[in-house]
């Protein structure tokens, strides 16, 4: 057996035990009894560790090195494989593993912390931990290793090659313009407010009807209900997602959008990458412009909903059915600077994740102490967005993300958001005909652009080189600020 | 670390492995969407054989020897979990590898053969495959050994110590009696028949009021659908059941009662054997025992539905409301001498059984061609039941048993029957008043007592020594008989 033949089949079974994990995960959230929990992280831990050893074991390490000292004659797939796997060996192989074991025991702990401090809004009750966790993942940002920032590392793990540099010049770009037209046209269009609840069993039949609109592909994936709405890969043909109803909000239209934009990705992914490394979105931020793709630039737009909001009255008439259209629109765009990343609009959402990048970026360079957090989310809330952080839980505890023990995690739903607008542009050439695309709901001719130019590579390309085959362009916030810009002045005219 | 705490910490792997090798199975039979399924193969093999490389792996072995050295001076738990766990290492290292792999490789062909050939009815599209399933049983016996017939070392792997002899011995008892009530009761009692359908979530709604009334416990499991009910444990606090709904059937209730039997034994076992070898059934047959205490002797009882039959139908008055408590306990114990095994009654079951063991002993000691078993099995149903076998479908060909590679396994449901009855007369003398226990519905009462005499003991004693603790006595047909007279006389009175 050749080297790269030896390497596909370590690389199968690695990608087995990490679907088995994320089965371990998907069944936590969607179906397992209560008091199974404290088993299931003991399951949880047993398989991690088996994994962990098998992802730093010499022998991967020798396999590795031989298979790359040939990659020249290799093809492009086999080498962003070499390329991915390797990636992931340094990163396993640079942590010790007694740093790994204490880093997992101290997240568990911060997420306990977390959601006690959340629940009783006390900063306080989750300061401890979350300076052992800064002082825990600056020193893995040295164990890592960087150029320029240590904060470099971090943003390394969750999208390759980004750089602090880049966030900030990202931001530069972005900030100005944001405020300016979040003052704009804050409170110009008037929000949806309900009386009447949704029914659940119909918020859940209206969803998989936009699911089976979008391509999702039911004989491949499935959908359920968990208390967070997310998306996760058990196999190749196995994408699943779930969505939250709650009585009266449309989150179940946007949850199930944004899951199912994750979801035809992963979907969309070549075959021929099945049970690889790469049968995988290339990064969060590529993944966070598909699930936005269709949460927002489809899913919050007029032509949509032309074709959906007729269904949309007949499946609740007792909210929508003297509600026009125009109205229905602009409702689910109004802009109002708040208090929550996760319930902003497209204008102010990006102005949140500036601020957590602003924390994190002093934090991990050790300019800020965790103390001063919740005074400087107060100040930079009432900078940036003109409202006053009344509470913790409103506040700084909000996310679960650092408890998690992710920094560097943010930026990437803002590259997300540029990606997003960036592609939509790409497509809106392909396809002059978009309005009247969506308008007569074809979103099978969208996704299948989206598959070829996007799904099918899987993580073969890196984030900025996809983009520039896609989009003959780096990553800019001028196609998002020109979306922005169009949309709501057409809204609020 | 000593021997025994070393050899512990080893258990609970295997025990965390071999939960996650059934929530693989769990998701497979509720959730998995339909594509997925060769991935899903995949992944479990790549589970199962990094688990067996743990359960024969050296270390295991001499772990232990050494612990077996000094059992002495164990507590009766910790010599019972030596004494399982030697037994699953001797089993598990007297199978050659290549044998363990295609014997798994030959099952997987032999079940889409035989589900072919079900759905043809045409036997001879199984027959090359079971015959070469039926050559490696042979040789899986000679592998494990036995001491006077080969059959003798498969039945052990289903309920240890167990033997042609004894089995041979029990169907002597039975069958003489079983065949004259069988043609006294037949056709005296009125089955139901149903021309309005239940309501699927109606029928799913009763399931669990009866699961909750029995003292299943919800935080510590769950209940989904799948094509086939199954009980399963995917960790101590996580033992989950399913059920399935048609729409003019009662199997929805008998199904549940099966089932949550299954489940109560698994949710019964004391703490202190959590995450253990221990933390389990200790065999089929006694497994069997409480799942048909409960859908048979307790649930086809009259004082059981003296207290549940006006909530059933309270919740069905289209297929109730005019039905007689009295005329639907007969209906549910109609004696019907059929074809099908899974559709018969208490008196015709065991007559099933005795068939298959008899063809399977022939089989396994080499005095039966496979060949020749539509026409044996047509032979058999003639003269035990007086029925004619029409058709493969509904003749040889109805059970997934030896498919799946399970010879020996049958005969555990005929323990399983004559323990219920055993352990039911055991009950009545610790609870005279138990028909009005029953017929108030205080099943916490008959719950408690199991749990205390034979569910918290998961795997310590061996089921023979169970049952003599529980019952006084040795496994034996005539409580069974007994309790069978008595209970059609009086139906049929």
């Amino acid at each position: 057996m050749n080297t790269l033949v030896q390497l596909k089949k370590y690389s199968a079974e690695l990608v087995d035990l990490h679907h088995l994990l994320a089965l371990l995960q998907w069944d936590q959230e969607v179906r397992m009894p209560r008091r199974a929990a404290e088993g299931r992280a003991g399951q949880f831990a047993t398989l991690s560790a088996l994994v962990h050893r098998r992802e730093v074991s010499p022998e991967l390490g020798v396999l590795l090195a031989e298979a790359e000292a040939r990659k020249e004659a290799l093809s492009v797939e086999d080498r962003a494989l070499l390329r991915v796997m390797r990636r992931s060996y340094n990163q396993n192989t640079k942590l010790p593993e007694e740093f790994v074991a204490e880093f997992s025991r101290l997240t568990s702990q911060a997420q306990m912390a977390w959601l006690e401090a959340r629940e009783q809004s006390d900063f306080a009750i989750f300061q401890p931990l979350l300076e052992r966790l800064v002082a825990m993942v600056r020193q893995q940002a040295e164990y890592l290793g960087y150029a320029a920032h240590p904060y470099d590392a971090l943003l390394d793990l969750y999208e390759e090659g980004l750089t602090t540099a880049r966030v900030e010049g990202m931001f530069g770009e972005l900030q100005a313009p944001l405020v300016a037209m979040v003052k704009k046209f804050a409170g110009r269009l008037t929000p949806l407010v309900f009386t009447e609840p949704f029914s659940l069993s119909g918020q859940e039949h209206f969803a998989e009807h936009l699911l089976v609109a979008m391509g999702f592909d039911f004989s491949r994936g499935c959908l359920a209900r968990s208390p967070h709405p997310f998306t996760t890969t058990l196999g190749h043909h196995d994408r699943r997602i779930t969505n939250r109803y709650a009585p009266k909000s449309l989150d179940f239209i946007f949850g199930a959008l944004h899951e199912g934009g994750h979801a035809l990705y992963e979907q969309g992914i070549d075959e021929g990458l099945a049970h690889s490394q790469l049968d995988d979105g290339v990064s969060l931020g590529i993944h966070e412009s598909q699930s936005r793709f269709w949460e927002n630039v489809v899913g919050r737009g007029l032509p949509f909903w032309q074709r959906f909001f007729p269904e949309l009255q007949q499946a609740f008439p007792a909210q929508f059915a003297h509600l026009g259209l125009d109205d229905f629109v602009r409702g689910i765009n109004a802009v109002i600077p708040g208090l929550i990343r996760v319930d902003a609009d497209e204008l102010t959402y990006n102005l949140h994740v500036l601020i957590r990048f602003e924390i994190e970026k002093e934090l991990i360079e050790g300019s800020l102490e965790v103390a001063s957090l919740p005074r400087v989310w107060r100040d930079k809330y009432r900078q940036y967005l003109g409202v006053e952080v009344e509470s913790d839980a409103d506040g700084v505890l909000q996310d679960i993300h650092w408890a998690h023990g992710s920094f560097g995690y943010f930026p990437t739903y803002t590259i997300g958001n540029l990606a997003a607008a960036q592609i939509w542009e790409a497509y809106k050439r392909h396809d002059p005909g978009f309005s009247r695309t969506l308008a007569e709901g074809d979103l099978a001719k969208v996704r299948e652009w989206l598959v070829r130019e996007i799904h099918s590579h899987g993580s073969v390309y890196l984030p900025e080189e996809l983009l520039m085959r896609v989009t003959g362009a780096p990553l800019s916030a001028r196609p998002f600020l020109a979306y922005l810009e169009e949309k709501f002045s057409a809204l609020a005219g």
